[in-house]
């Protein structure tokens, strides 16, 4: 089935769901799923609507055209407008760490999400073997303060020729710039292994541990400059007991880390994500 | 601030939602929030929609026969309108566990829930203590296979009396019949002690020790005539382990189910919930 | 039944169950339950054994001293001996919220724990009735920085008189005081209503909300004169969405306090935990 | 470091912990972890005890014998021992679907596990690049009620030419027969896409679909000869909601699905399961 999935936002007003939906029923659109919220505090609207291309009146491609000029323009809207099925392109960046690479691997070959890797880049030779083992181009990428700058260049440069939609930090610890940032706004995604805002930075488990917490998490967010600070998507937890030494949760961690990674990916693939001051919509 | 809340299914068709939302917004209604679904395998469609009462044209006492005329009537809607701020009138039932009972009241007395209760009634006399403690009218109706439609028949007309709006049956060790229940379609809560449709029926706490089972679970779901087979509104998990005996599992069970009924009383007081063959969609 | 339960922590050393359980054996003890663990790092040995005093050949009064003098002495053991059954003695502190407090109460009230609670203490009138409800002595004592002294003063004295063995702070809105802590020391619980380390000090929610977390929790800890970074006993969690308010996550946030207070005064009345190096050993 | 682990279950009866830990102690053994547990209503006694084998005085290859002739012969105990560290052979039969056996090579590959995997079987051709991709033998054995008997030889033969400790069923869609059960008594686990007892057999998605349900599981057990119902090692669940279709819950439940077979497979690897009467001692 072909679909459009149109996501808004914008300061909210009265009669914006009668606006859209109306837009889409008169030019014989059958929505398919529809999700709306309004921020009270900030009085911000936000909305999510798919609907069934099958005799659509306007063309796929000249949607977002009509839908601006009829819709968003005069009520200030942000949109994007997603056409479906869309297979996205999605590099994966990791270090020395091999469970969520294998994961977003497993996942992409096996057809359980629409996506194509083409690309792998790392700090380390280490995960090679892996990238191998799926037939998928591997750069190693060593980085150091003198080499940092250069290295990113290489790697935005061979992201371009791949045609990337969507870059995955699978463990990758490396901390990325604002220029690389800017380049893919809000479509880079980045697994910490701790329960955020608990533990930023480096070494979390030992901290938890220290701490001596009951829970242990895990969060995907989308990156921002400021280190482990950016937009939350998804967030999972695994209770630990004293008995669970930093090895332990390490080992126990890893589980938490791929599910969770997986669902944030999920979310943006499925396109039910809306970033706005630093927080994240997440539709159904 | 005054709200309505209207909850609608019908066959699903191209333009409900904008038909739906064009009626609010015709008439200067603020949506507040709106959730629709789409069951695809049956062809019907569900939705929930609040709006801001402040400046509607329609006057509160008029909105549901004028939706009716204008809207359900032709799309062939089941449709519930609920005016908030309302505060309705729960009847609570119970035997001789207290932790649902005190966990219910606590709630209504605290202000928790915007919820009246005039009426608690037991086959027992064990917790009369309690309702004694919340002043509130306490009857005990000891149920045998000849007193029961006598017992249940006093019961209804006690609730007749006191306007009952909603009746919870917190671990009440009674089967009610369908007469009761059709007085109170869709209105009647029970809480199940375990994870439904896993160990029905009685002392399912001993059955889930014997199969050896790793999680335990309560189950709240309106009552129907067939015993613990009714639409499930909400169900909660805990784990145990092969340390915990048959008592202990009761002793963990006690949380979870108050936690769960409380959940579920919680979604049918919001008008969150709308039945449909056996099964309920629970709104956000 | 009556037992014993014997708390133990001590350097690690090489055959310290051995002893323990040949001490209980030789005696004619038979081991209900046991549980032991070894902090690796630090070379600190815990354990937790409790044995049935049917036949037991030492005298319960002189337990203690036989097991200094024999076993605990030699080894630089910490040791805590509780015979049970016995009924504990708890003080409730509470300010406005409601919600811990009817929780804690019908506990003791159903007897759900042996527990009694001869003393509610407040800083504010507000909660008299229900102490009024379950009959239990409450005592206003409201705190300025100029009556803050004078007033857990006298809270103490009042303690002191009620022969209090345990102290729960049921969402109390106040620091209490080193002075306060060394009379029950590790004896003095609190409910937090964040995940901590995340969100410490006042007004948890409203930052949970500002930074977007998608599950919020709550944490019972000792309390220990640096605000909210005494030793976890129990942490919980629920999820939350966009959708959730600073008010919603409130509400939400209720259920998980009374369920998480509860799990932690519950481990201490069974004497599951050691508290060593501000983390908490919680046995089973 | 060398190290041995005992399980131990026998009826119970005093001094067994003090016989057990005294063996250990007198030939100079230092226990890392012990845990026991006794199920009093059926008066078993079990346990699970590991210890340094540095400086042990027994030679690792006699404890076995020493210990059942010291201790465990007359007190008529079922006793297993474990040399750590030692790496298990895994066989993992699979049928259609990837994502478990994608999950368990990756463990096995990465050194999560000490394990390896010299064998898989499936029923399809499907899934033999998957094998190719870990570069491990991959023998299709189609089944039908014709060849079963001799598939399934066919399958203990490659089975016991590649010395297979343990056997994984990782969503493999057949019955195991009773003859091939007892080649690996309490050693082939497989993963069942419900919560168990819940939805037993085929299509458990579409009946919990049917059901309403609000929380969907998986369980990880032992098999036996009565399908679905073997002693259960571990259960996990995930919420789903009235938005979920089946094909939804199907997907939710993959990452479900490996995260509790894994689960398992740790437990059984670790040595941390004894099974008794039809359920599973399954220690911290």
């Amino acid at each position: 089935m072909n679909t459009a999935i149109l996501l808004v936002s914008c300061p909210d007003r009265r009669g914006l769901v009668a606006d859209v939906t109306e837009f889409i029923h008169r030019n014989n659109g059958n929505i398919l799923d529809l999700e709306q919220h309004v921020d009270r505090e900030e009085g911000v609207f936000f909305m999510r609507v798919e609907w069934d291309l099958q005799g659509f009146a306007i063309p796929p491609e000249k949607i977002e055209e009509y839908f601006h000029t009829l819709i968003g323009q005069r009520n200030g809207m942000r949109v994007n407008l997603h056409l479906e099925p869309a297979v996205k392109r999605m590099a994966v960046f990791a270090s020395h760490l091999p469970h969520c690479l294998y994961d977003l691997l497993s996942r992409a070959k096996s057809g359980e999400w629409a996506v194509d890797v083409p690309l792998i880049i790392s700090n380390h030779e280490k995960l090679r073997h892996i990238a191998e083992q799926f037939e998928i181009p591997f750069h190693a990428l060593p980085v150091t303060p003198e080499t940092k700058a250069k290295q990113e260049a290489r790697a935005l440069e061979l992201m371009a020729q791949a045609g990337i939609d969507l870059v995955v930090l699978a463990r990758y610890m490396q901390v990325v710039t604002p220029a690389f940032l800017e380049a893919y706004p809000n479509r880079v995604i980045n697994i910490h292994h701790s329960f955020l805002p608990a533990f930023p930075g480096a070494k979390p488990y030992h901290s938890a541990y220290e701490r001596g917490v009951k829970i242990i998490g895990a969060t995907s967010h989308y990156v921002t400059p400021d280190l482990d600070q950016g937009p939350i998507i998804a967030q999972g937890v695994t209770p630990v007991t004293h008995r669970d030494s930093v090895e332990d949760m390490k080992r126990k961690g890893l589980d938490l880390e791929k599910t969770v990674l997986a669902q944030a990916v999920w979310a943006h693939l499925r396109h039910r994500t809306i970033v706005y001051r630093n927080r994240t919509v997440v539709f159904g």
